[in-house]
């Protein structure tokens, strides 16, 4: 797919028209100009080994620049946008490939200008120039998913120039929550080339393979088919008890057990395509069919799902509908004899906390946990479930969340459980027991809010006739 | 592949044995502990993006531990090994997994005892008590591929212990030069699994395809059927005048071409598996058939590599390879009409670094420019071509090496040789018309030194007839 840099072009008109908005509502001239530093290459600890790049996110939604070292403006006084390139060693051309003018980055990029890194003291002096009250807008937040504080720009002599770091951030971040049509376009095809990934995972997966070898597919598919180069996330390929590890594939946990006949498998992949990312989770039984036992947590999660879906339209509670979700979840495992009581008490008590502690989903673009989930004036909901919750905002059009209630049988969660008394009257022991130890479920979809409800950016069989028809070979659905 | 910890145990008492040495000469007692600290999990920017992990390597090397946050010592005074696991929140259980007892890595990773992190500095003045000249020996020291130094270890209360810096890190680094029977067997299986994946590229390449699929399907092969989650570095997949940019293949540079029909391709790409990599270079016409140009630069460059590979053995001098690969490529050149006059000339005038500005290879490990290649009392070569050696030294038994002649038409080196009244002359410029804008050439294969002679550890298709024949689908060799 051709990416039209007008995307970011967009992007900037938005930012500059909201903190021309935020400056004047603070009573202030509308000046000075916007600074972000993007990316620098590292290396792995000591030695000289660069893992593959990827751009700062906040630099990448404005400028799409996909090469390190660079810095960027926008001038609050007329508009225009400005990149600085690093001037490259001689020696560049020899290892890394041609040393490009700031001409090329001008064309590629479409900014109003391109000057060298080292020609930026001089750039900013002139716009500073004569301007009162002029100001150089720094990038400095806290991220509420990481706890970590976006880093301002730093370049020599930064220190002659009046600076605030307050202002840009949250006006920053909250542009980057409703996406642009353009941006749509783009999520719509990277979600839809993850969607296929997982259907061929789907088709290839059987008892006897390795969860790696899973992995290995849908990074293959995207990749070769779609372009994807990197992913949203490290994948989770979970099977067994693996599946009830929330975030399951790191590299203490690294997708290495063998698929046995019978297990259910609880797969979290999304590919990434120029810096916007899918967030997609696919669970299936590893030989193709459900057991009746399987069928029953899978249809209280897909339930969730389907009703969450079904409600989501601008106005609604991000709160309200994990609710929902959870509702669905015990109400379904009550009509399946593993709960007992009254699901208003069960919620009341936070028991579907125990069955999903993670959050319904959280807003997805450049980064998989995107930017915007506590605003100024929003607070997390100091309870169990809730407060693991990325946003607690009401939607609104153009927000793209991911939507993925799960149903897992997490032993550090069950133990505590059955002995509290507030709680443990809830379960059927027994029935609970057959579920104990076989992992969990988890499905989810990339859901844009439209006007007047929603559009699903996945593709992916949901249905438990459809997985089973999938996995036999069926395709297109 | 099944890798036994004892390859760790076995490094262990290397580095043990050779410190002793080492400390006994500088008329020390052999009292202290030597402490490494490995790698930390990271994040992406600000946000809660986590790449995956990958251990540093010189703790990787003594303990094989995958994990992040932990601390490994060696008791100097009587070898025992002990690792330092992080104490992690009970949260851990439900977002990353089942959180392990020390003994769960002691059984794991054979040291001899475990403790948590926060137990470190309890057990080091153990350890210390009435112990008289007791050392800390931390690692610190340059890599002379980066420039960095390594980081010596930091803990609270660190400030109490004597610390030496000076000590460990040339002694481990020269531990790591020469490889084990049990490090040799894990080489050779990563070696023979990207093999088999760089085949099966070839195999698939055609024209019309673009330079990441090629890369997709190295990667897919190498994990999928080789259990190969990460490579030693980024797949440099460089087609047409992509092939003559050495490190190809980054962010800047993406492996994004369409590949022509009459194209070569140059494929630099090599797996890692549990921390040892290898790096291989195939180099093949796109659409299968060599055309008689393209013969002229693939065999200038083959018979340096089959020269060179016939004169490795213990006692051989680095440089001397390196120049008797220089010295191939020019004579073949010059048998083909590109260059003309005497090529001892042409060395002398460093002529070679025109068309081979890197370094024959380099030494091979759990870091693809791995170390020891300038330990103390050898300096780089000031004279082009050879300034870019990774190393200068003799070959040893057990050194893995990469063998990697390459021949390239590079502008930003021939423009200036075809105006140097020292290197013009030999230029038939017509001729070298003929192949300026084709790229260039490189066959790296991953060498062991053995006692007289040299292993291959590499099984690809070099001869033109070889390749020819597995690009039409004839495989085995």
């Amino acid at each position: 797919m051709e990416v039209s840099m007008e995307l970011h072009a967009v992007n900037r008109k938005k930012l500059l028209s909201r903190m021309s908005d935020q400056v004047k509502s603070m009573g202030q001239p509308v000046n000075g100009v916007i600074l972000l530093q993007g990316g620098d290459e590292c290396t792995r600890y000591c030695t000289d080994h660069t893992p593959l790049f990827r751009q700062e996110s906040y630099f990448a939604y404005l400028f799409g620049v996909k090469e390190p070292g660079f810095f960027g403006t926008l001038d609050l006084s007329n508009g225009k946008s400005a990149l600085y390139c690093p001037r490259l060693d001689p020696e560049y051309a020899v290892w890394l490939g041609e040393i490009q003018p700031p001409s090329h980055f001008k064309d590629l990029y479409g900014v109003d200008e391109v000057h060298y890194v080292d020609e930026l003291v001089e750039v900013l002096n002139k716009s500073r120039a004569g301007v009162s009250s002029w100001l150089l807008y720094l990038l400095y937040g806290k991220n509420s998913d990481s706890g970590n504080f976006s880093q301002p720009a730093q370049f020599e002599g930064i220190e002659d120039f009046a600076v605030d770091k307050e202002v840009l951030h949250p006006v920053l971040s909250e542009c980057r929550v409703h996406k642009s049509k353009l941006e749509i376009d783009l999520m719509r095809y990277v979600c839809k080339v993850s969607s296929a990934a997982h259907i061929q995972v789907m088709q290839e997966c059987k008892p006897g393979m390795r969860e790696y070898q899973l992995e290995a597919i849908f990074l293959h598919h995207v990749y070769r088919y779609g372009g994807c180069r990197h992913c949203s996330y490290t994948c989770i390929c979970a099977t067994g008890t693996n599946s009830s590890v929330l975030h399951y594939g790191h590299a203490a946990a690294p997708n290495d057990r063998l698929l046995e006949n019978g297990d259910m498998a609880l797969l979290d992949m999304g590919a990434e395509y120029h810096f916007y990312g899918s967030d997609i989770t696919c669970s299936f039984p590893v030989n193709g069919t459900f057991t009746d036992n399987q069928k029953v947590v899978y249809t209280a999660v897909l339930k969730a799902q389907n009703a969450v879906i079904r409600a989501i339209r601008p106005g609604v509670s991000w709160v309200d509908l994990h609710k929902l979700a959870e509702s669905c979840i015990l109400e379904t495992l009550k009509e399946n004899g593993v709960l007992q009581g009254d699901v208003q008490a069960m919620m009341e008590s936070r028991l579907g906390a125990i069955f999903m502690p993670h959050g319904l989903g959280h807003f997805l673009g450049l980064d998989t946990h995107d930017t915007g989930g506590y605003p100024a004036g929003t607070e997390r909901i100091n309870s169990p479930g809730l407060k693991s919750l990325r946003t607690v905002r009401i939607l609104e059009e153009g927000m793209v969340v991911t939507v993925e209630p799960g149903c897992y049988f997490i032993e550090a969660l069950l133990v505590p459980a059955l002995e509290d008394p507030a709680q443990r009257n809830f379960f059927v022991e027994p029935a609970l027991e057959v579920f104990r130890h076989t992992g969990g479920v988890r499905l989810e979809d990339d859901i844009l809010v439209t006007a007047n409800g929603c559009e699903n950016l996945t593709i992916c069989p949901r249905e438990i006739e459809d997985v089973e028809a999938v996995m036999k070979g069926s395709w297109p659905m």
